[in-house]
């Protein structure tokens, strides 16, 4: 099962940006892991929403999903979107805790060198 | 003094976003802090540059200047900006340990109510 990031931030530059920044930063020959930049509101504001993150999980229910956010209501935002997901694809999709930029990284690099899920997400844990 | 934050990511939008993002969720009344974009190569692509950072530094002697870093090389660039200024300078200009984005957001967040630089540096570690 591949791995999806799923990028949160108030910005939607940032995650553009970061999306650029993990494509171009981590080889992936495997095709290990794909990135959707899901910040700002539904206008492209400063700002999150909650449509951008579920419209992003349901479009991926057969890959592992981690959830990067940046901020507060980045967070709550993310919580909101995973009410709408049912208990068995629930438990693909992991809410990360860890700095947004770094923490996708790391979650880039280990999504790389076949990691489980908890591995993944305990490598973000001990670098921030 | 006010603060200056400079921002350097190994991606330009990054920062740009990061900028935009800080200038329109932190309320400035006295402009405690301005902010300067220094991420990606000189050419804006995904890298650091030393030049970026030098610049931002000797074009604002007269703040209290905070350099947030990204990743790895990013923290070396800025070390490496740092080696070309004077002691006397130097001591105005802190590298911030802690995540970028949220380490940024609390360095803004403190410059407007009237933190010492150990304060602000204080209340960045204690969020990440």
């Amino acid at each position: 099962m591949t791995n999806l990031l799923i990028l949160v931030s108030h910005s939607q530059t940032i995650t553009e940006g970061l999306k650029e920044l993990l494509e171009t930063m981590v080889p992936d020959d495997n095709n290990a892991f794909s990135v959707i930049a899901a910040g700002g509101t539904d206008d492209g504001e400063i700002g999150t929403s909650v449509s951008k993150i579920t419209e992003a999980i349901f479009a991926n229910t057969d890959k592992e999903i981690f959830i990067f956010t940046d901020m507060g209501s980045a967070v709550l935002s993310a919580e909101t979107a995973l009410d709408f997901v049912e208990d068995d694809l629930k438990a693909h999709v992991h809410l990360v805790e860890g700095p947004l930029v770094e923490g996708a990284y790391v979650g880039a690099v280990q999504s790389t060198i076949n990691r489980t899920p908890d591995q993944i997400l305990e490598a973000i844990k001990e670098q921030s």
